[in-house]
């Protein structure tokens, strides 16, 4: 069994963005030369997200007005976490929303999708550097 | 390591249903050979999902509320997703809710279930063909 | 490949709750001897959860409130899957939005985890005995 680990680094301007690993995903698979197995790709960060869906800008505005929707940024008052002096209790909750983590299947080589299927990362507390984690097991 | 890979094919009529595939799981387990290792599930569209619970149709319906309260389809307007021509943001956003994928331990040959866990497949948009992966890694 | 497998049995005093089961996960990860691989964790109930996040009490006062609004308990009556004699149908949908199960890298025979992630069973429906599954596969 063949195993490969990778960290990807980010430091997304905004509060908020959603940014499509997909190629970053596809080259560590291809340093890894695992030809069958499964890649974990998740967020090191627990005010973060990686998941798959649509690149798609309307459906990204979407997800958004969702997310604010069912956790809004403020008033950060109305957060027991922002008590600590935090301000990113939402960013916690709009991340398990939107979940932590992917596992893909590695067929022949390559990352077994859909016709659609694109990886993102998730950031809902950016502004500073962050990390996700590609860990990929195989033959 | 052994790998096997199968894809599960369904053509659901209504827009929205969900539907138990446990069977068609447990029969891909069985043709994989594998005693013990990890067996993926996941949906290969970004408007369906994959997701473990119980299959009692009271609960089935009480999904279906909770998910039409949080992301109504209608009206289609709302979302600019939407604005592309497309009538799906709705089940871009259940689907993200339900999430993607399970990962099943597979041991001495079986699924390592709970006594009420079941996989159901969760079609958000449906009447049209889409595919179900069945990843299946160990020995 | 390795693979090793191990209960974990909670019997939670309150209807919810949230425990950190981090040390756990670890001891099952020392035991298995296991250096490089995967870790599934999942509830065997689909009526609790496993998630990682902070652990943060603020946090977790803020995860029940945002729960309990999108899928509170009472009244009972309000869901179809209570009129079987059940009054856990809000259980049933909070773990759907928490999630199901997590899986985790072992890199170097440990937990390859960011600076604060712990891993947490979410119990939505306590007062009895309950199971979590730690399969671990790799080298």
């Amino acid at each position: 069994m063949k195993s490969y680990r990778k960290e990807l680094w980010f430091n997304v301007p905004t509060r908020r963005a959603l940014v499509n690993i997909t190629p970053q995903v596809e080259e560590a698979l291809a340093e890894s030369g695992v030809r069958e197995g499964l890649a974990l790709v998740n967020a090191m960060h627990i005010t973060a997200s990686v998941f798959i869906n649509d690149d798609e800008s309307g459906l990204h505005q979407d997800f958004e007005t969702f997310l604010e929707r069912l956790a809004p940024h403020e008033p950060v008052e109305q957060y027991r976490h922002n008590d600590t002096g935090e301000d990113n209790a939402d960013a916690h909750i709009k991340r398990q929303i939107m979940g932590r983590e992917v596992v893909v299947a590695i067929t022949d080589g390559a990352l077994d999708f859909g016709p659609w299927e694109q990886i993102f990362y998730g950031e809902f507390d950016g502004r500073r550097k962050k990390r996700v984690l590609v860990k990929i097991i195989g033959e």
